[in-house]
């Protein structure tokens, strides 16, 4: 939870002058999201999500990340649409931040998901890489397995604060995925975030998906990897194979996997954990004095790793050879 | 900023199901108010604000608050009106927590207000405290003069690592106005709390005002000193007489003072000084490792209670004899 950036009325009342939305009734900061400072603002025409993109976020790629949300829309998937101020453009700069206006959606986070919600957000997965397929615009994954070896050396001396010969545990991984890694399964546009706070749910309809901000261009079903990850585990970290399966097979229902994504899907499992066990573990022992963000435990993440290397193939996750 | 407790979309439909408000289709946790966790909601009929009451809110209170600020609203003053739910209640029990729904009320509080914000917020005080002059439920003021003895024996030894001889400043303005604190000024309903970020403005209107959480029986001027504190000063701690004029000339427009009220307005304002010196400094001492709200610096009110001990009349704020 996190606003870095105050914004005064004084300032957000001229700024929304460029934009064709009616006069500013209200905002509220929000306590949503670790990257960026997020905003409700009430106008005349309706209530907007303003958000102020703090420096965990490179500039450049901000275009990449709006044009996608009108892509994706444009394709039926429901998402946070970026709205053109007067010039015709979504980017605008506020507070000294890069500052974009997104229309507000409707719907809540599912803090418990159940195997009727995995199975939802296997079908919008599977949507989503479809209505992706013609976006032109390229962005790499910085987390991906290239960009693994820099975290892990960043953090390797202190990781024994977390747990005891994690960093041993993490060294071995690594040198399994970056041998084993596979470069030529089919390739799109990837969430690459898509955990529950990202979902929004209206009763038990799936109604949206936000927070294009780590989206790139990547391995499709790495996407799914990670919602195994981010949806199918218990509290308790024991994997949940009635929610593997209804997420798996929403997603095959509507995007069928090839021999190969599914015989490499507990690599690329293992791949997802350990890219957040080590964004969490760099998290955890970065974070500064007096930060309004808690840190999330990287253990969970070493916990899982520690299941998907278990794993024999996509079969233990509930997924039927293709 | 705080949102200390979630709230689980499973958990808060069934709650709000028992208010007459229709179907829950967002909400969001407001990064704002140190006390409470608060969330904007939106339902089928529209916009509420959920207020969570942790722990430094005593439960006894809250129906003093939610009783007084629909008898405000009775008299015309624009704040939030607590929503009854199907059972006639205002108060219920979310996460564990008391907890209480409002209207949502369109304005934003100014972050650097002008003279005529001042003017404004004199006219708004006033009217509060004749709005209030019929409201027949008490609260003592537990952060008036008895109170802050308790607060200074809990910090004395440490209040050198805020300031150099922090501990025998306040001991020593203790002496005065336990001495001189007057005892049959006018009392009633006072915010005790009304700085700028719970004062609403639209334009340069003023357009509501929030956060009763603090409201209490007490001095009517010592409201007006709290204010003189929260809004006359300007960033480099210096006070600006004509904010002050302005804030002034508007309130005894509305409620003129007695003689013994502006004569003792000076020693109310080095109460005022006081009491949020001692507040602060006790937050900024005590707080948790892990935190995630950031203290307010002490030292500001030091700065202003040695400015009020140097005034020689009302007459140096800006109020002439009446």
């Amino acid at each position: 939870m996190a606003v870095y950036t105050d914004v005064a009325a004084e300032d957000l009342s001229p700024f929304l002058a460029g934009y064709d939305i009616g006069e500013l009734l209200a905002y509220k900061g929000i306590a949503e999201g670790v990257e960026n400072s997020n905003f409700l603002v009430h106008t005349r025409r309706g209530y907007f999500i303003l958000t102020l993109y703090e420096r965990r976020v490179a500039e450049r790629d901000l275009p990449f990340f709006l044009a996608l949300m009108e892509h994706l829309a444009s394709r039926g998937i429901i998402c946070p649409q970026p709205v053109k101020n007067k010039a015709g453009k979504v980017l605008g700069k506020l507070a000294g931040r890069p500052a974009a206006l997104v229309t507000f959606l409707d719907g809540m986070w599912i803090r418990r998901p159940s195997a009727a919600h995995c199975a939802a957000l296997g079908e919008a997965l599977a949507r989503l890489h479809l209505a992706g397929a013609d976006f032109s615009v390229r962005r790499d994954n910085a987390l991906s397995v290239a960009g693994w070896r820099q975290l892990y050396e960043g953090c390797r001396e202190r990781a024994y604060k977390v747990e005891r010969n994690l960093e041993k545990v993490v060294a071995a991984e690594l040198e399994v995925l970056e041998r084993d890694w596979p470069r030529d399964l089919p390739q799109g546009v990837i969430h690459a975030d898509l955990f529950p706070d990202n979902v929004f749910f209206l009763g038990d309809k799936l109604s949206g998906l936000i927070d294009f901000y780590f989206a790139c261009t990547d391995t499709l079903v790495y996407d799914v990897a990670i919602c195994l990850n981010a949806w199918c585990f218990e509290p308790d970290h024991s994997y949940n194979v009635t929610k593997g399966r209804a997420l798996l097979a929403n997603y095959v229902k509507n995007r069928p996997l090839s021999h190969q994504e599914w015989e490499k899907l507990p690599l690329l499992a293992r791949g997802a954990a350990l890219r957040f066990l080590l964004t969490r573990l760099v998290d955890w022992l970065d974070v500064p004095p007096g930060a309004l963000v808690r840190p999330k435990d990287p253990r969970e993440y070493a916990r899982k790793l520690r299941f998907h290397q278990m794993v024999k193939s996509a079969r233990d996750y509930g997924l039927a050879e293709p």
